[in-house]
């Protein structure tokens, strides 16, 4: 005789994108931690570079200098002597001035992504993306349940006003775009920038990987190409900016911020108090004393000089090795390769699983396609690795890649 | 003549839960930069008394024990070892076991609310409410469009089962809740408890005010009160428990947790993911060290010493001046006392702008009101200013109140 057990009632479901949603981010945070496994696919800055003796004396001085303040809840909007910094430094990048009105802090460019979604999108609102499309912002706007229309760069044509002014906003990310590397040229941008100001919809324009340029100068910001169309008076453009330290410093402060008119801060700051409160004051203090230290002008010279040999590692050994199967340009800035398929056979996201057996990982495409069913093309970071792990990465992708296909004929 | 301008088409519209939205806790924060200002509106802890100096050498400790780690992308449930040491924390508070796979880390406990909201609520879907009702938590959940229902504590009738069964979620606040400081009697929690574990449903208990007992201990968490019900096994109860070091240390570094079991985590993480990526990795070294180094054990002792003064001096001071107006019971705990009106013409929403013209500010009742139609109860904060202040603030108080009476008739 089994004795009774009394089965617990059903707990109510989950919001709908949960089933939609997938922790495919988590998962590659998480497979850096293996041993002996090489991981190309998360899009992380290499920690051996980490400023790290900068960023210990900058949380003295900035509990030296400001003391109780850092430990108090924010001002929402953030810091208010890093806004100003963070103000001055898009004037001088934009060509017009922006006050502290105009920059909301945020846990990374991330945050201002989550929080767009929220004051903008309600279930089967309309975003015009840049395609394939980066997985944070497919991640942060999932919630509100989008439906999505691709952004065509293309001067001639591109995207049809009546597909703009039907979004709630345009994607775009023209410096060295995450997962494709690419930059796209100045008409291209300067011509969508004139359809947006027409239309009156916003333009969210986002800038994570303009410190990491390999091949000369990323392209003007669109933000800056509309200051040179309104170089005067309150900002009250389309443009909404979106950076970060992530990059040029380091991930773990958490700093990013949002530019944008008066108006839509406003409704951020409703947002981020319904997120989080407010920020952590430390890190934003800390942030504060590293820019005015001076750190991005030391560190991020000497860290693009690492990325471009380890770029540069990545693609001789592809060339030598998966030329064959995929394709690619050599990306001007960035993180990342994107890598097309030239084998028809070839479907990456079948692909990945023998990755996984070679100990190797990359992004499969399908993680940037809203529909996920881009299957044709493959992501491949190379900031995080050392050249010679990367060649062993690569010689990992190929063999995989032999056997994915060996099974499959 | 007037020169040709050409007006800017509109933008297109914010989500609908904006206009139903208001930045009153925004304002609170800014009330407390005005000088003479006597604010007692913000829940704000006492700045004088923070461990700064402990907190500046966990810093250092922190980035000598982690160095580069303390920089990282985090995963996204937290540093490890800090979510380690919750696990062990809330194993013992609660008289169970729960392990790392139950602990979210989060941006205060603020953001368990809003991660709870993103995976639970759709728009329509209805949460049963302690009432009033933290405005936090109010805040949290208006993006995802709600119906409220009232949680109602009482033993004998209390909530029925078929309005439990209706909601995602409870929202309980069992100790020293915001706005009232009520505590909830243990036969209260136990009730709610069976009857959530009857119908099944999830029961948020959120717990921030857990250190500030002035009268003695404060009740056993619903928590436990599971744990007594299944003290073995893999956690699967329906209590989703919410902690965070903002009340005990600093609220400035945006430490919480979220407990819960593990199916819910994910769920959580995934909504973390698409929010912010992750938190700070620094901030949580630093908040490991000083629990690590006992800074609770010695602070919360002093700081709830310093607050029951400061609760029995404005409890003094209004006993003297506001009596005649309203009535209150002293709260046992946490940092406000709710005033409701004694004088029938009292409306607190209008006596607010009458307090401001007086240099002084408490919280009107209506935002603690999903409907915000609350107008006979005020809240007042007693932990952020020294006694003295507490007592002109309510000397302005009772100012306030026979010019906004004096006025009406």
């Amino acid at each position: 005789m089994t004795p009774f057990i009394k089965s617990r009632p059903a707990r109510p479901p989950f919001s709908k994108w949960i089933a939609d949603s997938n922790n495919i981010t988590q998962q590659f945070l998480a497979l850096g931690g293996q041993p002996d496994f090489i991981s190309m696919a998360g899009g992380l800055p290499a920690a051996e570079f980490y400023p790290t003796a900068a960023i210990a004396e900058a949380a003295q001085k900035a509990m030296v200098r400001w003391g109780s303040m850092a430990l108090e809840y924010g001002p929402i909007e953030g810091f208010p002597a890093l806004r100003q910094h963070i103000a001055e430094r898009i004037s001088r990048e934009a060509g017009r001035t922006f006050t502290i009105e105009n920059v909301l802090l945020t846990v990374g460019a991330m945050q201002g992504l989550d929080l767009l979604g929220k004051v903008l999108v309600d279930p089967g609102d309309r975003i015009v993306a840049q395609f394939p499309t980066y997985v944070g912002a497919l991640d942060a706007w999932r919630p509100r349940l989008p439906v999505y229309d691709r952004l065509d760069w293309s001067v001639d044509q591109g995207t049809s006003a009546q597909t703009l002014r039907l979004a709630k906003f345009i994607y775009a990310v023209p410096n060295y775009s995450n997962p494709t590397g690419a930059l796209v040229p100045t008409a291209a941008r300067q011509a969508l920038l004139e359809k947006v100001v027409e239309t009156g919809t916003w333009l969210v324009e986002d800038d994570p990987y303009l410190p990491l340029q390999y091949d000369g100068p990323a392209g003007p910001s669109i933000l800056s190409l509309h200051g040179r169309m309104e170089p005067n008076g309150v900002y009250d453009g389309p443009v909404i900016y979106l950076g970060t330290l992530s990059k040029s410093i380091v991930p773990g402060l958490r700093i990013g911020w949002t530019i944008a008119p008066k108006d839509m801060i406003q409704a951020l700051v409703l947002a981020k108090q319904s997120s989080d409160l407010s920020s952590s004051m430390l890190t934003q203090a800390i942030a504060l004393e590293l820019l005015d230290g001076g750190c991005e002008e030391t560190h991020v010279p000497s860290i693009v000089q690492h990325y471009r040999e380890r770029r540069d590692a990545l693609c001789e050994a592809a060339d030598r090795e998966l030329s064959e199967f995929f394709e690619w340009e050599t990306p001007p800035g960035g993180m990342f390769v994107w890598m097309r398929k030239r084998h028809p056979a070839i479907d990456t996201d079948a692909l990945y699983r023998f990755a996984l057996d070679e100990k190797v990982a990359f992004v499969p495409g399908s993680v940037f396609d809203p529909a996920a069913e881009l299957r044709s093309a493959m992501r491949v970071n190379f900031t995080r690795n050392a050249p010679a792990v990367l060649q062993e990465g690569v010689s990992r992708l190929a063999a995989a890649t032999r056997r994915y296909l060996g099974s499959n004929s």
